[in-house]
């Protein structure tokens, strides 16, 4: 279960319509539909009858309630649809209503079908989230601020860099998709053992036939007991997650009092402190990726089929995968949110790395002087004026290197951090042509 | 999300009535109401005051919708809610709606108070499963039959003992419970940062007065960013599926047609193959069993929790507690269905046990040939006459190790499973002994 | 496997020791000498077998390079150790080694006596802990400091009540073990159908003797098949790591540079940048938190043993563990250093509340004007005086207040922390006495 | 930790010596060479300086102690590393040792060279079980057996179609490594903060030199806190021992003595029982597909860096990854073994089929009657005629059916389990054509 109300911003309404119920039950009728049409169309089936199912599932809603009570009983919903179809079509051809299929092949497909969908809204938000990182990423990409490492200030970068970080797994992600839906947009159909058998001797044609009929890949035999395809989809919805938890860590770590540097511009108010802003969507994002990380062990265990088809491995990628989905779904629109309200606090960003007096220019003072001193020495050279630097409170960096120094070298441009940026321009450069490349459809140099 | 047809097997109503939106607006509520009759009681906020908020509270249904819309604003839903009780409770009184407390205050109270009415129905229903297993036990004290050991045949049993065996741990779980649920039942009370500060002066005596109230425990300080209890007590839901999933396991095998010895009495039927009946409720146990293992990496991971108080945590606690006390409730509900109609079918039991012609009694015949050859000799002669009984199908062991070794030992009597069951007896005794004990209240001896 | 060099702050020495090849490897000849003895004594076995099997086990070292080649053939140790046993006993009263005992009798009962000292020795660090946080909680009862929560800052609090927050868990930790250790500690024998029959009529003698000679619980049963002591074990070794983790975040982000108010003594260094100190501890307590956190899935997973004895769910048992007891040795060691190497920066600790500049005071301010103005009023002038503040770099919460309401309240007293901290005194006294009291071994109030 | 003892099953040592501690510093040392002489190339330090580290690191042998003692110091081993490297290279040309690169600069890009040639071990033994798992179901081609579903028996079906499902999911895996060698066996390089500063302005020449130099692929920027590719490459060896485990999983249940229709050769003996054979390669896959399935959850949560860089989310990585490659190479190892010692008991196999008596048929009659009967009749005589099977043990469905409807079809040749295997011997045509396609290098068709 989930409780609604606790899981506000952790749910997305347009996937969860995808996966629903409701859209459950139409789709194992599309394939139920398809699969008659078929069959006439080969002659598998009497093709009066095929017409006949096809025209009756044309705009049958099944009832829901009934089956619920199918899959109460059977632990497969099914037998309870085929039974409603077949009172619907009635007559002679209700007895070629499901024919030759198991239970796992319509329920299968239909989910392939609805992924199908999913998959294409999820990739619409992904675009569009890659565009606007992009945007905001050229846009900061003069904006001079602190890289962090391991907790700690390390040396500056451009705010433009940071944001290229979250940018280029998106787009990794987004090329990933070309090599994956053909092996999860497959059809299912094997019948109760996965040979066919039931279909009699045209089994293999019905089933190119049917994933021709509904755009779907054909395997080259049935998947019932082979979930890789959807595994390997569920890792790939928990990239997404974790790429996009990373993005709301560093938001929110960014959005603390102290460092101050972002800000979610609608936060969450609190219900006793009249200054807080929380960064809501920050957490979410991080909620979403620990959440999909911790399910995708339940996709990788459900992958344990045991022989041609296994119950009780399948009811658990039920339990897992839709929960995935959606969550991949609202983080894909929180993300989208965040960034479309982010505020950069540029005199808190310029503030923070005057802070440093720099000190985050340590390393480039070391470099431009061992050349000089050698490195041991430059090394200890610029570590003793770092301590130095921390007893007094109102000197720079370059202040004290040159005061125990000398004018060996231009302190001042040096500590200049603007000027130690190295191929960050470069490289934002490179990333944003990845992401228009791979926007624009075309195919990837990694 | 789920999909509730998908999971029709694995939901339980009862639970997800006492833990879903509705349920929790409501226990928010009476947190409220409770905060405010103490606090009048304590003088800190005025008798009339509280007197006001107490009665408003009373019959308050809280709109869902607008809880919903504050949460999405706020990721908690305790700014809107003591919106909607002010607008209720109006005039002066109103202002001391929430006083002093903190949204996490209302929340984490309010899901311990559902969490207990959750805790009381699943041990009510651990008693009733304990009871059922016990009386399933005794019952099939006397039925011969095999045990298996990684996956093969290994030596006579009892029936009895097997399902002592499934009850023994659920007899432990039960008695987890005692030390468990003080550490669980807490009162959360600490205001913004969790010093009771906006309480004023009397601060912890509300707090005592306020646990007292609502019968819960009474922390040495709030546990915001302290979440053992509640992870420990999602580790205790995943022992209880775990348990059941191992029962499940044993009787989806025991149900296997090759073997034949159990059977669900209401068996799920197929959509294609008339001679089917699937261990739907097997299944499904094994399923919630390794869904809610899953989860529990998730509690874990939230426990992470920083600072004073984590929004992402929380939310990911948020998404991961309910669904695990869900499947519990509905693993126990399986379980008791399962034992009530679970068939045993005797005479193929009986066959199969007679169809291992005595190689089941090759330890026996080893041990009893030791004192005679040594035991390395007496193993050897054993496992040659095991190898020879694999060589004639229609021949004993007792007959092999006759003609072989001669009238040594009393073989035919050796070779009667009956006679190997050493302390099966014994110790299916003490297990039911403990379960009753347990039932009964009383104190464990482990 | 584990790659040393990678696991270096991982890893605990002391915990390995007692855990590995050579341990086990004593462990089960402890077990075997055992079990001879006492079914000498009760005759079950030669009283002279018994002495000699006993005296041959005194000093003997198991060849590990056999065992790991009989393990490599039987996917279980023991039957090589058998045979190195009976090699080294010779005579008749080799025939009595390992009497009637199955492989998972030796393993498992050795492996609770190993654990037995792994807890002895987790206890004795965790008692250090508490000892060193309840101390440090006690020494910083008077720092004040900032209480932030949702990655903001929130009120004012005492650094005595953030440790006592570190330290509560722990406590309850510690209480747990009083529960837990009885169902853990539990001897292991059944024979191979757990049903004690190679041991002929005096099975449950055997086993009852052999549980009070290595000072183990005797179950009402085996527990081949039932996990749930390892698996709450296991679980218990996650809360511990859990709640260090926390602690380890929580310095992460104090000793952020921006933040600045907890440092590692001894920080690591950086390869190419001179002013960096690293907060090694505080991430790998982070690190060592997840690891077992998502362990715990595997344990939970491993439960799932099939029919008497799995050998599947049991390698994974043996494949997940071991490590988990490290780690959590591991976790306990670090923060013991941590703590007993902790910077506080006072000055750091002052300035950052002074920066604040009353802000923290907000909701005091409200909750002290509200009698005055109504709360709605009273939560909007505060509101306002915030948004007001941002604007006025110089100014202080009290002095904006004081502006806008004039002479209403004692500005400046309301906005001094230290007159905002609540019940923070009396709850880290609490905290203190329930610490005490557990070390002192008395029984607790919660 | 690991236990070996314990899991010595579930090792691999070539895998293990090419993660192990002198490969990570050997391979650390090839990455700084490699950047020296990239460096000397391009002139950004001496070409002399260049040319005496290379030399100086040819034969280099890392002291692994010191790197330990440097890893416990600076939770990293590079600065240890760096120290060695700069003794043993000595004068002037010291100082440009690990020139412009950081810390995880090395130790990834070492890694990653490592995981290349672990990669390369991978796929050799993936090819050789895919080519033998070919070779076992072009044998199995014409065995006829029965294909279970949900536990249950349900029709007949092909050893030769069983092994397929085994094999098709390799085959997919196999071509995965195309999409995804390119997003892992990536340069990292980015110095202090992932801005090539330290390099000067010819810092992106610099990463396009070396990622030639190594033949790795270059990223538009650095990853340090991107760990997608990563943990793609830990969820495909995760696909890898789940499809292993799911064959594991197969032969254990095939293995029951009650099913007995495949068999190890050499099965695991027992310290007590003289008639037992265990599967034991069988579970150790299992075990090994449970234990990657929970540790890509931990590879997950690694992949939430915070900030440039993060110590502790790499440390988890560093404790989980190489576990998982390792768990995968011997799962590959055990997989081939288990086939090219697996036992087909063909008059067990036999057998089976036939105690059905044609039960399995029920399908293929009711199908056959429906034109005849209508659907539903024919599927209500046929489950008449299934319950009257069951109480006439030496009847066959074809004789009841006959019995009951008379000559309407011909009943033995429908109940001939050899005529009702649909696209069996087709499907397994289109494996093994996409089994040789993908040996040969070929694309695939889906």
């Amino acid at each position: 279960m989930t409780v609604p109300l606790f899981e506000t911003l952790l749910r997305d309404q347009a996937i969860e319509t995808l996966l629903g119920d409701a859209a459950l039950a139409r789709s194992m009728v599309t394939v139920e539909a398809a699969l008659a049409r078929v069959q006439g169309r080969l002659g598998v089936i009497p093709p009066a009858a095929a017409a006949a199912i096809d025209q009756a599932c044309a705009d049958f809603t099944p009832d829901l309630a009934g089956l619920r009570q199918g899959m109460a009983e059977a632990a497969v919903p099914v037998p309870a649809l085929v039974k409603q179809l077949r009172a619907r079509v009635a007559g002679d051809a209700a007895d070629h209503v499901h024919w030759g299929a198991t239970s796992q092949d319509i329920v299968d497909t239909a989910l392939i079908l609805q992924l199908r969908l999913v998959m294409e809204e999820l990739t619409v938000r992904l675009d569009r989230l890659i565009a606007a990182l992009a945007k905001f990423a050229e846009h900061e990409r003069a904006t001079l601020t602190i890289a962090r490492t391991r907790g700690q200030q390390a040396l500056p970068t451009s705010l433009g860099l940071k944001a290229a970080a979250w940018l280029t797994p998106l787009v990794r992600h987004r090329r990933r998709l070309a090599g994956l839906l053909p092996r999860v947009l497959m059809l299912q159909l094997g019948g109760a053992a996965g040979t066919l058998a039931a279909f009699g001797p045209r089994g293999l044609e019905v089933a190119r036939a049917l994933a021709d009929e509904l755009g779907l890949d054909l395997p080259p035999m049935p998947w019932h007991g082979q979930r890789d395809g959807l595994v390997e989809l569920s890792g790939w919805l928990a990239l997404i997650t974790m790429s996009l938890g990373k993005l709301g860590q560093d938001v929110l770590l960014l959005a603390q009092n102290e460092v101050g540097e972002l800000r979610e511009a609608a936060g969450g108010g609190s219900s006793t402190m009249p200054h807080k802003a929380n960064p809501i969507r920050a957490e979410a994002l991080i909620t979403l990726a620990r959440r999909n990380a911790t399910a995708q062990a339940g996709m990788l265990q459900a992958g344990l089929a045991a022989f041609e088809r296994d119950g009780a491995a399948w009811q658990l990628e039920w339990a897992t995968l839709p929960g995935m989905a959606t969550a991949t779904g609202a983080a894909l629109a929180l993300a989208e949110q965040l960034m479309s309200g982010l505020v950069v606090e540029r005199p808190r960003i310029a503030a923070n790395l005057a802070a440093t007096r720099g000190l985050l220019l340590a390393e480039a003072a070391s470099f431009a002087l061992a050349p000089r001193l050698g490195r041991a020495k430059a090394e200890a050279a610029v570590r003793a004026a770092c301590q130095a630097l921390a007893a007094q409170p109102d000197a720079k960096l370059a202040d004290i290197l040159a005061d125990r120094l000398g004018p060996l070298l231009d302190w001042a441009a040096l500590c200049e951090p603007a000027s130690y940026l190295g191929a960050a321009d470069a490289m934002l450069d490179q990333v944003l042509s990845e992401a228009q490349a791979v926007l624009a459809g075309e195919s990837a140099s990694w």
